[in-house]
């Protein structure tokens, strides 16, 4: 059960523009569980390891931006370090990887490494958007317990209720997302 | 065990090339279990019918052009009945579906369910290649014996000798290829 959700944007204008262009996912801004805070995400998990605000919450999702630029740091091991402070003991984390295994997956082996220096569990997924050069995209997923299986869904819901909440998602692309092919798994576990 | 693979090829240019280019590959002609014939791929597999071959071929591996042009026969159902013909009564055949879930999926559909009409198994699994369009092919996967599971592997090697053998291919990356986004799954299987 969620309970409070905070999302975390340093632009309002994608705020605003997905209110007008992505009614039916925007919608949920309207939730009372919904929390916004206009900052760049970064600083506002410093912040909250300043406040001792730490070990606060269950789940983080990072989708940034590319790793190159302004979103350079939401890639490096010091941000890991803050999702870690952040999470609960057996919180879990997600970043998109801004890579895939077939366009530069020494990189993205170099992210899964940083992130593994903080968290006992750090398995690259695998999701296939068309939008995304190559059609593919990498999600990195942490866990702070290593007893955690992040390639296994905690919570399982029936295939009708799944099927009504979700469009792409459903438990078996929940664990097959994680299966790479021999060499790429060869590269990024090494 | 593999007692006798046939290829056949309608264009010898593509062989001499591929000797020429992917010699790593190529080297397999050199095999004296393989047979190679210069022939339409469709035209051989009628004239097995002709010929009271049927029911010879455990495994079919239609790797063909485009369903535009002239391979366009490789996507009726005729040839999903050659292909039932030929093959061994738990046969399997698979073939290039020249198209994957995200830029055609009706077509995809429409090719399975032509496929379904003559085995009582069709079933759609996902490659990621980037260099197809969209980064992703989907397989046709068909079985004779309606018994026959194609999202599990019959035959298993240990994981070290998997590695040896296959670059992208591991036992677990053989299931999750069949898993398919939901609003996919629910367009093809309808």
């Amino acid at each position: 059960m969620v309970e409070e959700a905070t999302l975390v944007e340093i632009d309002n204008s994608v705020i605003e523009l997905s209110k007008k262009y992505l009614p039916h996912m925007a919608c949920s801004y309207d939730n009372p569980k919904v929390k916004v805070v206009l900052q760049d995400g970064f600083k506002f998990l410093k912040d909250c390891a300043s406040k001792e605000e730490s070990q606060k919450y269950g789940v983080i999702i990072t989708d940034s931006s590319d790793p190159e630029g302004p979103a350079e740091n939401f890639f490096t091991e010091n941000y890991y370090q803050l999702l870690y402070d952040a999470l609960t003991p057996d919180g879990v984390a997600t970043s998109m990887a801004s890579e895939n295994i077939w366009l530069n997956i020494k990189k993205l082996a170099h992210l899964r490494k940083a992130a593994s220096q903080v968290f006992p569990v750090a398995r690259v997924s695998n999701c296939t958007i068309p939008t995304y050069t190559s059609g593919q995209i990498a999600i990195l997923c942490c866990a702070k317990n290593s007893h955690v299986d992040v390639s296994t869904p905690i919570r399982t819901v029936t295939e009708s209720k799944e099927g009504i909440l979700f469009k792409y998602y459903n438990h078996q692309i929940h664990s097959a997302s994680f299966v790479l092919p021999t060499w790429a798994k060869n590269i990024i576990y090494q």
